[in-house]
């Protein structure tokens, strides 16, 4: 079967010029990739309808399935069913259901609908409307060069959901799709490019297509898989690649990080603890971004001065004095000093150099000294790290974070 | 005189998948864009030789300048140069100087070049090499179809490198650009829309082009203006621009919330505790993203539990039990406390509900107290915030932050 072609269009100024980020486009490429199309490329114009109906020529021509996102709102410089009209020769007449539906929304608010929002009710008379129950203006879908074009709001909110209850359920339709199956290993500690290189014999073994992705300081091995395969091959593929990635890998298909060490000790019925330094309090941020996690998070402290680390973490001034702040001793104190001040099963704690100033040739920037302190003992890392101040510090947060993660899942 | 026309093309399967989001496009868009370059077409291709070369025969035909990223590396799928050779009919040949670089670069990280980076020194044997002194790769500059054609790595710290010492000087060289000036006016406790419409009777009466930018949680209104207005008239447009903005304007293109209140701390020598409970440490971590905050920040407790916020921010148990945890008496008592602890000129915390549970009918999700005590007195705001957990704590550490920062600028 030959992989159906589909082209991505966003349109609008404010992509154009830089001035918004345009996360439309990856997050349908990716949709449209998983189920099995070649995203073969992707355009992004200005609000001109000449170039609008360029790029609508052009990938219409070159595609399956064409989606289209923005240029649906009231203003004057939103032209995708003008140029949709008059590309498919078509003409803009007032779509009752469409005008009662925009109308009932602003009631719903307690507003009378501007007269402004009359424009969003015009639409190409033959084309497909795609009801919009999220937003005020519907999406749009005609077939032109044998292509299926959709149009859609550009905010992602609204375009997400007409992906999924309006395009989607009509792809499916349409075309004969191998919904593939896609294992994510998610991995911390370990390089993109040593990724690679360990799985390229599996890759190869088994001629299996791997996706790479880096979200600092996690690394994602993908592994695509036809709708085709046998579930025991699946099951000997994943273990084999568990295998390979070993301790680095920290879930599949799984939450996050702190979402797989707030699930441990739930699990468990343990709390945890912080005290940070150098991550300035990184590490209780992204423990708290999961919900309910006040249930085993019970407090941070972020003890940036030296006076802090004593009084919030009880470090003997002493210990700093003989060491210094950035050091293994004072380290394992932090985070011995949380766990008991707070009463809590573990204690993490961190302290280093994230710079740009403030580096020694003894300790330069980048030297990050990591603990954790569990009942059973402390363990302890020292860091050696490089880049900006804020590499640096998510560095050391992933890895504070992910030694918890190893001491939990048995494996320090 | 006419504007000059930019085109952007990335290249990678990682992109044009939705693997990697794509921020180099935007950026160089806004880049150019600012020095008075349309950019009209932004494309993204995979890794295959004859979609690239159609990409580079279309938008070399469509633009006077072309920047192209990604596609340098070392790799099989890195095929940017032989699709340039291709396309502008020339051959790839040994770049010694480039060969001795790479050797070079690995050499000064005690490691022998392998063999598969040789690659990389291939080059069109006509095209113009751009060195790239930040990374392995070089780019390489042609004309093709009367457009100057940039091929840059993709890596974007190395892109934004060649940009601004290989590719923006030689641009400055070849065309007549008018640097057009911009003023970004960068805003807390306002809404996008608010914004357009205070700024809306300022642009039409001096005909100007504004444009607007959310970054949860500031909103920026930037002005673009011609190289050749008169300085007496941009300070009168800053100035009235200012008077529209009042309050809600904390810098006009200066650092971001936090450099700006570290600014305000250092001159005034005075320094900053945080006790945040919903937040969970964001405010810290925002903080000390600020190289130099060690100087002015002290400590900040994520007083997570209720047992935490009496044990590190002194807040009576009693005061808990009278009015809850999310309360004005308790967000004044965290930040009294956690002044009064650490010494500190100022206090800032937070106590409220981020969810998706935990809300009441009397406290719903959203409902965060915040607080800032100071040497003359304790400020104190209740939020009412709607949405996701993540957006929820983003706007509750924003509103924190501003309100020192008004504080600061007796604003308040």
């Amino acid at each position: 079967m030959t992989r159906k072609r589909a082209i991505l269009l966003s349109q609008g100024d404010e992509v154009i010029t830089g001035q918004t980020l345009d996360s439309n486009a990856a997050w349908l490429a990716e949709q449209l990739t998983s189920l099995g199309f070649d995203v073969v490329l992707q355009l992004t114009l200005g609000d001109r309808v000449d170039d609008i109906a360029w790029g609508l020529e052009l990938g219409s021509g070159r595609g399956d399935v064409l989606i289209c996102t923005g240029g649906l709102g009231p203003t004057q410089d939103d032209l995708t069913v003008e140029v949709v009209a008059k590309v498919t020769q078509d003409e803009l007449s007032l779509n009752q259901a469409t005008l009662d539906h925009i109308q009932a929304l602003y009631k719903s608010i307690g507003r009378v609908m501007p007269p402004a929002n009359i424009k969003q009710a015009m639409l190409p008379s033959r084309a497909t409307i795609l009801r919009n129950d999220w937003g005020t203006a519907p999406g749009v879908q005609v077939e032109h060069n044998a292509c299926q074009a959709y149009f859609v709001p550009g905010v992602p909110r609204e375009m997400k959901a007409l992906w999924k209850h309006r395009i989607l359920p009509d792809l499916q339709a349409r075309f004969d799709l191998p919904p593939e199956r896609l294992l994510v290993f998610r991995c911390m500690g370990v390089h993109e490019s040593k990724l690679a290189e360990l799985m390229a014999p599996f890759q190869d073994r088994h001629g299996v297509v791997l996706g790479f992705r880096t979200m600092l300081p996690e690394n994602q091995v993908k592994l695509r898989l036809s709708a085709e395969l046998p579930q025991e091959t699946e099951e000997a593929l994943r273990e084999e690649a568990l295998q390979i990635l070993g301790k680095n890998c920290y879930g599949v298909n799984s939450g996050n990080l702190v979402q797989v060490i707030g699930d441990l000790l739930r699990e468990r019925k343990e709390t945890l603890a912080t005290a940070e330094s150098c991550t300035g309090g990184n590490i209780s941020a992204q423990i708290t971004s999961a919900p309910g996690s006040s249930s085993y998070f019970l407090q941070g402290v972020c003890a940036y001065a030296n006076a802090a680390k004593t009084q919030q973490a009880g470090v003997p001034a002493e210990l700093i004095q003989a060491h210094g702040a950035v050091s293994e001793p004072v380290a394992i104190a932090m985070a011995e000093g949380i766990r008991e001040r707070a009463g809590s099963s573990y204690g993490l704690s961190t302290t280093g150099i994230a710079g740009p100033g403030g580096g020694t040739q003894d300790k330069p920037v980048g030297t990050v000294h990591i603990a954790c302190a569990t009942p059973t003992g402390t363990h302890h890392i020292k860091l050696a790290l490089r880049g900006s101040r804020e590499r640096i510090v998510s560095l050391a947060a992933g890895a504070t974070l992910d030694m918890l993660r190893r001491h939990l899942q048995g494996l320090l």
